[in-house]
């Protein structure tokens, strides 16, 4: 499992007073850092073979300004092409948002998807969780 | 139904050069505006008795810098105290992407959800339409 | 002179119930468009051969949610490999944001400025204007 | 001074495959945020007696995904009612922007500015530095 923190900036607050909903998918993008990390490990954008071809995210709760809040990141499953990526996020301890991110594995120069690699697809096999087991 | 039209803008692409994902959240977000409006005509964000319960966003195909983008808006169901808003997103007269918004009838003053009221009920029954229809 | 039209998005506003700061270079960049199109017409990136090298910004009035904004662009002073763009954004008849923006011809292939091309600088003199003139 | 680390978000960038210059201004109001707990220690948005006048942003090189951005931030110097902040961005020991802020001190309840108060401006004045001496 991956973890990381995200401080809420105060651009990120909406008019609610909270923090606006459409930040969340960004954290979470954020969060995914650590799987792009699988495909290429210093980052190259131009080497990273992943699409996202779906999100689905869960507001648990209202998410405040002024403190952190800390995001949990693992694999659910993997199919041939393409994995699912879920995330949680809590703030004060208590979950505030969940989401899941369906990512592709896709060949930019013929601009089509393919089977995942057998070296990727092992490390993210190391990363497979149930939802019960992140919970214990 | 509504429609929206979004030219994208330059900060809303990434390195991969085309829109970033978590642009699309923000566009359908504003695509929901005119029904806010049903809640509060005038945009009053106090008097907005909604929240954003759930986001699910389908990526369907790259989206470009340079040419607009065209977003229907309309209602697929409407329970007790919530409904769900569907989008979809075209480009150069294909779907890039569809999502789904659930919205929850919210008391700030109490802070807990609860039935709709019947009148912005019926203007919300009035945009109910199947996936099905959208397409004629 | 240019002119755009910017309506207020929701996820721009923040908690002090305004459109938060960081927004209002978000559309000056993009109510610069039409000079980027001076130097490329279809907007394609690969073609666009100029960097920004400052902005400047002065909040004169809140921004409100819910009322569109105007935003005014035109060209101050053309030098030998730059150019300076300015914006003034009104709501309500009102003045509410002006700006300035630096910006340099960049050949990205050599990864160094360079003297502004005799025809986009005929194109942008032709935008020329003293502040005054824009207030008539 | 203060210290502030930003790890490049992937949806920061842009389609010149750098980071977008309009979230240098996010990431310096959140440098900012120290200077806003001497207004609110706890970051309470309501209690927050600033506005934004003015900032600037000189953009020194181009800013790459995948490796840490550093800001040092100062205060320049202090009016009556305002004060001007100094952010300098760096990445892999080289400047990449610069930029400043002019904060006014702000009622909202009576919807004008005033002087800052003793105690907060005695802060304020610990932590003036000439550019010069943010070098050694």
């Amino acid at each position: 499992m991956f973890n990381a923190t995200f401080m809420p900036r105060f651009y990120e607050t909406d008019a609610f007073g909270h923090i606006n909903n459409t930040v969340v998918s960004g954290w979470f993008e954020t969060a995914r850092e650590p799987v792009f990390r699988i495909f290429t490990p210093e980052l190259d954008i131009k080497a990273l073979s992943l699409i996202l071809a779906r999100v689905e995210v869960d507001f648990v709760a209202q998410i405040h300004y002024g403190r952190e809040v800390s995001v949990r990141t693992w694999i659910e499953r993997i199919g041939t092409s393409s994995f699912v990526v879920c995330h949680e996020a809590s703030q004060d301890g208590h979950v505030v948002a969940r989401g899941k991110a369906v990512q592709v594995y896709f060949d930019f120069a013929l601009q089509k998807s393919g089977p995942l690699p057998a070296k990727e697809r092992a490390v993210l096999e190391g990363l497979v969780q149930s939802a019960q087991e992140t919970r214990t």
